[in-house]
């Protein structure tokens, strides 16, 4: 630790001096935009200038407040300095943009405070051991994420400091703060994660800055400088050959603002790294796809995830806007459009201008296969999608690996959107981000008593336990299998196994995206098979969104006492309304409504099952959980099973005109065969059409299949496909 | 009957005749908007043109479809013959717009359809013996509706007609039809009702168009002609001189499209008449009341309401047009504006036209005192708001009548409006307007179980009973008493009174929204006097929108079964998530969160009072009822009760930003005191404001008074105040 401190010390004057000579090329755009500023400001660009004039001005006001670390998040101190490293960013970028000394000095003021107690501080009283402790912060990151504006805000003003100043603000504060996220933190900094990618990016950005050689290498190669950790590492290891991030789109979105601003700053003092051209352009890819793991712009909530996360959010301003300057990919445009926001930066501006010029054209959000794992070989997300990303369809197939931590133990499950809304639903994360009086703002217990279960998710559920037991470390291990995907207009198909999630019993689900002659809308058809030896209890839950209108079987209602249906695994969480046992497809169904639209999910009951209407909530006393609906298909059997459903969007409830149409079920009938290998799922309408969902399971997109249901033979190639029988009466 | 029959046989001839030699004066109006048409076209009225037309090319594809009778609310037929009435009055109007002949011949094929099945149709097959049976639909109500719109539809193409389809449609359909709603529905037409309102309407139009004098003298004056009855003294005995119409705004709305459209038909045949300046200009005076109704546009949901009901409806877009012609209001043009919409009459281009002129101006929603009944002496409507009516606050004092066979047991409720959204709430009506598989989309077991009872509302239950006993005729004889209104700025109180709700019991209540320094909300304030003799159990429930962040108190909570409340009254439909007993005011209160700002209730507990935090949604088998949360405060005393609280808006949650500030009340303290008649409520910020709500009872609002709280005196004039003092650390 000692010897390294030396070694900095040593390095920095001869990099300080050459920082002072010429000023680093940031700076030499920055001149070149505050020129500029007066003669043209697009209305996107002005509006983030006076927002941020806006909100120095209150902070001024305020004067420099800079209290000893105390509270944990959502706390005042927590939140203060989280406002003051905002400060500290766009107060510098408002002197690089309008010169204004007033600027300057505000943010050399507050930096020089921070100088003064940083050298004092130790652990953070609102630690957890949990997590690593900050300085400033309860958990090391947020020091990080201090650490990556304060440093660009820093940089700005750096060279319009006296040269007391400077060096008390490089030595006292970001040398000793690199250190601690360095070598002080070094456990942390040495992750493949995106709490390390934070410190990476503040550490790299910081020798950039103070011109550290040093600091620039452990925070590109890691600690050890063999490339083994550190942010290159990172890039290759964090994201698929698809760009999609292992722990899902919620820390995907967190993790992209440090890859983007960090690679931004090597474009800008390292050009000959081509970073943004390092493993194939990954880190504009992983851009790209997060904007695409998006329903009307807010983030599939796989894993962890914080519901309410969109694409307004600060990471995505920077990405999109360093994304458009590397590009100039006009769809990116509509997304800041739909933003409202960008960034003060060259970039920013880039985009505002170019919006103001009408170059923006609709992102291309489209159905697609998304690989996971370094290698590509750890799963898979497939999205299906019909019409826009606003009130069109999106089936989420989740076939990814479990994500590490944060990640669900929810193997094969899915999720749809209709119309606006979530309609088979992902919970999230149990927990209100900063909201102190819900445990600090932190992951609440039922996170992990509910939030990852198995029976929280859309998935299956072996004897009444979750996937891999529940334990991450085995759940990492072992990924799905991605067997088919076509986004083949009107007959999408997505097709993956899961095998190890539980002992001696592995399942392989086909999710399809299908139109249908007489539907208004695409039918969802659902076919798991679950392999398996001996006798077990297989659970099939489908969260949904709405209000029930019709039930197609007679119900036993808990209607005056309202039982648990389990005791652990998640199930102590499950209010039990009713139960069931449907009989047949024609009765096993039902219907709701969200807004103004209806949806029925119809399943194949299978012999002596069971349907149970529940709601989640029980066991938490502290409101910790949202109160929502499940339909739960239980099966007990000996061996496999299968489980054949598809939900339908039908009808519409127009409140204003007091007109409803369709609210029954479009359905006519669903029937299932197996015929050897092949799985064939016959829909018929109400109008007489019939179609058959087949899968043959073979992975030779060549062959050709047939098969017989019902007494008609259907003929296909491939994996799997949709045929249409037609015999409609329309 | 059969006399009455021969009565307007005879008077036709000479009547038609008439009508035949000169167009009437709303025809000649029709000659001048043909020709305008080219000339100028405003994009409002343009769109609703091209709108009209869009639906007459579907209905004119779809040929001429007029089936037999057979469906309730929702179902096909019940459709068809809506879709029908829009038809015809849409192409009637479009016709003498355009003067194209295909919208008068489609509007004449389709009446020549009716007029053919007409005199074959008997009571409708689906009727219920609750409502009358139509003929066309399974209500009579619904066959008025039809012919208020059919009528306006005929007349604009009824000149241009041979002499025989003429004939025919006047014989066999609309005087059959207007005989069927008057003689032949003479019950529902002598109502003081809004049903009686479409009836007479109808069969008033009818009559001007048909030129019979009968038609048009028992629509205005009554089957008998002397005014008892008929659609003057509905519009004197169905709106308070305020314009409140007594079932409330859900009904409001929609009993106004009759009042406004056949008014106008009065003016243009009858001007001598004077009709919108009949009883001091009660008809317009109804439609503003009607705005001043809503929050973001939504009615409050009073008594059988349902809540998706925004201005964005049929009625209002004529209710406006008409109040607009008549008054040239600026106001009414940012309605307008805001329903996007308006109607295909010269009142409609006259609206279009002066927007497109930018004369709008932001309707004046204000606090107001409304008065109920037709004397204005059952009760009122206190709405007391601050700022705008879509993001401000809305505080509404339900001190009305019971509003007859619609209305809610629910005598000095409340309701409250807060950031856009519906805070404290009222249940409105349990139904699925036209939803089949809700009971055929009428009125569901669970309005009369839970939307009707007490405990369903804000108000007070005594001994687990609702008012009245939930007798409906008893509830209509009595009205609370409205003491006090005050609209001062800062400090907005309504206080009413009311008796006979149940035996030996009455119950007075403060409503006050209040500005306090230091908060950045007003705040809402409760203080209600329960005077009784003998012992009681006094439940005051609060039922409110928001997932809880923190519970002031102890909780015994039913984690792992969840019982139900009771038996009756509406007790029967609620689970019991946990009990307490609360014993100091700084630790009575719970916390919520709304979208994106918290809320806290917080209360003086009495002495070994129970608070009930619970959810509806208990007996309910059919998921009937949504499920909402609600907090019960339970006090068994001995005599009479006080209960008294304040509401508190505080903070901000940003997820975008990840930044949460002050999730927790800003409230210190609250204490009550009672010296002598007067009762005083004392606030205490945490930043140390203090102030006093202070209630004198005394309706001399020029008398002064004082009182001691807390060893602090205090002074006020009248019958209650707020007073500030200060004290304040900030």
């Amino acid at each position: 630790m000692r010897g390294s401190l030396l070694l900095i010390t040593f390095l920095c004057t001869a990099y300080t001096a050459a920082a002072a000579e010429t000023p680093t090329s940031s700076q030499v755009s920055s001149v070149v935009a505050a020129n500029s500023l007066k003669t043209d400001m697009a209305p996107l660009f002005a509006q983030e200038v006076e927002r941020s004039r806006k909100f120095l001005a209150l902070m001024m006001d305020a004067g420099v407040v800079v209290p000893v670390p105390k509270d944990p998040g959502g706390g005042y101190t927590h939140e203060q300095h989280k406002q003051n490293y905002t400060a500290i960013y766009q107060g510098g970028q408002l002197y690089k943009l309008t010169g204004e000394q007033k600027y300057a000095d505000y943010v050399r003021d507050v930096l020089l405070a921070y100088a003064e107690i940083y050298p004092t501080l130790g652990e953070h009283p609102a630690r957890k051991d949990s997590q690593g402790s900050g300085r400033l912060f309860w958990q090391v990151l947020n020091d990080a994420m201090w650490m990556v504006d304060s440093i660009q805000g820093y940089e700005a003003i750096r060279d319009s400091l006296s040269e007391v100043d400077r060096k008390n603000i490089d030595d006292n504060l970001f040398r000793k703060a690199a250190e601690f996220l360095s070598t002080g933190s070094a456990v942390t900094f040495s992750k493949i994660h995106n709490h390390a990618t934070w410190a990476t990016a503040g550490v790299g950005m910081t020798g950039y800055v103070l011109g550290e050689k040093e600091l620039v290498d452990i925070a590109l190669l890691g600690l050890d400088k063999n490339g083994e950790t550190g942010f290159l590492r990172q890039s290759e290891l964090l994201f698929s050959p698809d760009g999609y991030y292992t722990e899902g789109p919620y820390y995907q979105r967190f993790a992209l603002k440090p890859f983007v601003v960090f690679a931004g700053a090597i474009e800008n003092n390292d050009p000959a790294r081509k970073i943004f051209e390092h493993r194939d352009g990954i880190l504009l890819k992983a851009l790209r796809t997060t904007i695409q793991l998006t329903y009307d712009g807010y983030f599939f909530p796989f894993n962890d995830a914080i519901r309410d996360k969109s694409l307004k959010t600060d990471e995505l301003y920077h990405g999109v806007a360093v994304a458009y300057s590397k590009t100039r990919d006009p769809g990116l445009l509509s997304i800041a459009q739909w933003q409202g926001r960008t960034v003060l930066t060259d970039a920013g501006k880039l985009v505002a201008n170019d919006l103001a010029a009408g170059k923006a054209k609709p992102f291309p959000f489209q159905s697609m296969l998304l690989s996971d794992g370094r290698e590509g070989d750890q799963g898979a997300v497939a999205v299906l999608r019909n019409g826009d990303s606003t009130s069109g369809q999106a089936l989420i197939a989740k076939n990814s690996s479990q994500g590490m931590g944060h990640g669900h133990f929810d193997k094969l499950s899915w999720q749809y959107y209709d119309n606006g809304h979530e309609i088979v639903s992902d919970y999230g994360a149990a927990r209100f981000l900063n909201i102190e009086a819900k445990h600090g703002g932190r992951y609440l217990p039922e996170n992990e008593t509910w939030g990852k279960q198995t029976i929280a998710h859309n998935t299956l559920v072996v004897d009444g336990k979750s996937h891999f037991d529940g334990d991450a470390e085995a759940a990492d291990k072992l990924a799905p299998e991605q067997l088919h995907f076509s986004d083949k207009a009107g007959s999408q198909i997505s097709t993956a196994k899961m095998t190890g999630a539980y002992p001696g019993v592995d399942f392989t689900r086909t999710l399809a995206l299908l139109e249908l002659d007489g539907l208004n809308h695409p039918l969802v058809a659902d076919v798991m098979r679950v392999n398996g030896q001996g006798s077990h209890q297989y659970d099939m839950p489908l969260h949904y969104n709405g209000h029930i209108m019709r039930v197609g079987f007679d119900l036993k209602s808990n209607v005056e006492s309202r039982p648990v249906l389990g005791s652990d695994n998640g199930y102590q969480h499950i209010w039990v309304d009713a139960t069931a046992n449907p009989e047949s497809a024609d009765k096993a169904f039902v219907t709701w409504i969200n807004d103004d639209r209806f949806y029925t999910s119809r399943w194949i009951p299978q012999a002596g099952s069971e349907a149970i209407l529940a709601e989640s909530g029980a066991n938490d006393p502290e409101f910790n959980l949202r109160r929502e609906q499940m339909i739960v298909q239980r099966v007990k059997a000996a061996g496999g099973s299968v489980f054949a459903s598809v939900l339908e969007a039908h009808g519409r409830y127009d409140g204003a005109a007091e007109r409803t149409t369709d609210s029954d079920s479009q359905i006519k009938s669903i029937q299932h065969t197996r015929d050897g290998d092949v799985d064939l799922l016959l829909i018929e309408t109400l109008t007489g059409e019939k179609s058959v969902l087949a899968i043959s399971y073979d992975q030779d997109e060549t062959k050709k299949h047939n098969a017989m249901i019902n007494g008609t033979k259907v003929n296909w190639t491939g994996f799997a496909d949709h045929i249409r029988l037609g015999g409609g009466s329309q």
